[in-house]
């Protein structure tokens, strides 16, 4: 008989938590469309409406500045675009520097023209390089409008968490907006947007164990704000039309308040586990190498390359022995290429990397298994590179 | 003991069908990103084509040439833009051209500007004004782009059909684009994109009884599609970036298929409810004004004008009867206002009007009830304005 399979590509998409699947199941047995002034549509609107206190919790904001949105994706896309508002009055941006190790979602630029949009390198070490930002927006032409800065919480390939706060003084100093993309941060790392210091975060229910579907644009303020990319319609404040995806924004509710309980304990757990994956791949591949592993890095990825090994050829000789894992990561709908994160810390990409991301569910076993597969993989290269 | 409350607002939000809850179950327990390469994302990669497939059929269109999004909004956004593309070259369009009774997703003309967006103006029965469009267009500046046109092919709120193969004719005689806005039309009256000869349709799944948070942009060829909305992934073969809603999408394709499976029977069988709704309604008040009643009009729909009787306090006399219904669409995030469909049709809006629309599970048991309880609210309202 087949053993079981063994999900270790969480940070492409996190199994649905008990939690959330459970008020999903709630929220589809509602009738009424949320926008509706009958009963039925009070009770889809009181399930939003808690959701949005939920939300809001996990990183310190306030309720009314959750805007939700189908995916983190979709609230890039709101938020990246040079025309903002003040209260009434336009504020226009004038640039947009994203960070070189950003999610594609926010790397595109959204709706900034591609010569409105300049890239914050990165250091070896896979860290956002302060001096090469402070000296971009100290070049900074005010008379286009204020520069916005994109720089996300925790790298969806390493892991490597960003010095998010240094990064906030220095775009405040220089007088700039910061958008955070803490789509694999949040319930890894304590998030509170006021201590942040961010303008605006970004988050993904379905990266937290949530359902794929919901994500949420969080604003420091209610002020400034975003013009709108989907228009047509009152619903969230007028920041984002459309009916709501009720069920979905329930089960985003429900999973940001699972993660805040017994969050230390469980990144314990998760990180021991990832501290064993890694000794046992290490002691099978002494040459492995650990992707970030000097700087600080979330408890649940590992991203790592072992000389010799293709990650592309890695992910489907782990496949077939019942490991799901990624080479880089999955949302170029099936293109696999050289990993931006590589080339920007300067490695060399050719190889690429393999990840793998733990979760709430991973097991000892799970883990153990994985390194004896692991050890079967990295044999086999040593053979086939031994012999040429 | 309280009787239970009976749902006829189905043009706001249909309840979920089992056919859908039971597969979007079955997606929910799927643990990969549909675009990871394991077999985990392969997986969950199949649900996703499966419902291309369906909802495909239900329309007559090939399933490469349907765009899932989080709904009809975004689909409207999605293709309300100056910005085409024939192939690789650039196809602009110079003017967009919304019917007076649009749904506010269309009506706000996406991403047009507001000077770029003109009204076509519909006949007191309702229909759309084919002379006003053939001028509109013959007047059109060709040299500004193509025109495009947006026609519903059902109101949402009168139920009245409008005659879309004429549409087709006039704007393509004329070298125009046409998108039909299908939302209330599928499952309701047969649907065939080559037939019909539009180039785009948009669906939601929630109207049809799948979940909110799914929809489409249905194209009738693939070489002509508008810039992207939503950017940063290659998903939807980067029509529409962003990790999809499986289980949405899963909801959308078997609440398509169930749409086609006994299409004429369902139909006809609302249509005879609907008809003993409006006839026992109007035994009890004579002076009823039903909308549309002479034209053709969707089975399941009727909006009626009650003289002495305001719509708002109409919705919530029902409401506490314990009958959901609407006063207008629910799209507004609880905004009443006066009908813009009633004022395109040159009738006095300030009285409102109210909209019964039925499903699928509607029994004739909540149709006479409901009779009843507008017997009730009808003869309060002849009192009141009798004695003035």
């Amino acid at each position: 008989m087949a053993k079981e399979r063994i999900y270790l590509d969480w940070n492409a998409t996190a199994p649905l938590m008990e939690a959330a699947r459970s008020v999903m199941l709630d929220a589809l047995a509602l009738t009424g469309n949320p926008n509706s002034v009958h009963a039925e549509g009070r009770a889809a609107r009181a399930v939003i409406e808690t959701a949005r206190r939920e939300v809001a919790a996990l990183v310190g904001a306030t309720p009314a500045n959750v805007v939700f949105t189908a995916g983190a994706t979709e609230a890039a896309n709101l938020v990246l675009t040079p025309s903002y508002r003040m209260g009434k009055a336009p504020l226009p941006i004038g640039r947009l520097h994203v960070s070189a190790i950003e999610h594609p979602a926010v790397r595109e630029g959204g709706r900034f023209a591609p010569e409105q949009i300049g890239e914050i390198p990165v250091t070896s070490a896979g860290l956002t390089d302060l001096e090469a930002l402070e000296r971009l927006l100290s070049a900074h032409d005010a008379s286009t409008g204020l520069p916005l800065v994109a720089v996300m919480a925790v790298n969806n390939e390493t892991g490597i968490i960003q010095p998010i706060r240094e990064v906030a003084a220095i775009v405040h100093r220089r007088g700039g907006l910061l958008l955070v993309d803490a789509v694999q941060a949040a319930g890894r790392i304590p998030l509170d947007l006021p201590e942040i210091g961010a303008d605006f975060l970004i988050l993904s229910a379905h990266k937290l164990g949530g359902p794929k579907g919901a994500g949420a644009l969080i604003a420091r303020g209610e002020t400034l704000m975003p013009a709108p990319l989907i228009r047509g319609g009152g619903q969230e404040k007028g920041h984002r039309a459309g009916t709501e995806n009720v069920a979905a924004i329930a089960g985003f509710g429900a999973v940001a308040a699972w993660a805040r309980t017994g969050f230390e304990a469980r990144n314990a757990a998760i990180g021991a586990l990832r501290d064993r994956l890694e000794q046992g791949m290490r002691s099978a591949a002494p040459d492995l190498v650990i992707h970030g592993e000097t700087v600080g890095r979330v408890a649940n990825t590992s991203f790592f390359t072992l000389p010799g090994l293709k990650a592309e050829t890695g992910q489907i000789a782990f496949d077939l022995e019942g490991v799901a894992l990624s080479a880089g990561a999955a949302c170029s709908s099936g293109k696999l290429g050289a990993s931006h994160v590589l080339t920007a810390m300067g490695q060399d990409a050719k190889t690429g990397a393999l990840r793998i991301s733990l979760g709430a569910t991973t097991t000892k076993d799970d883990i153990d298994r994985t390194v004896e597969i692991f050890a079967k993989i990295a044999g086999r290269r040593k053979i086939s590179g031994e012999a040429a």
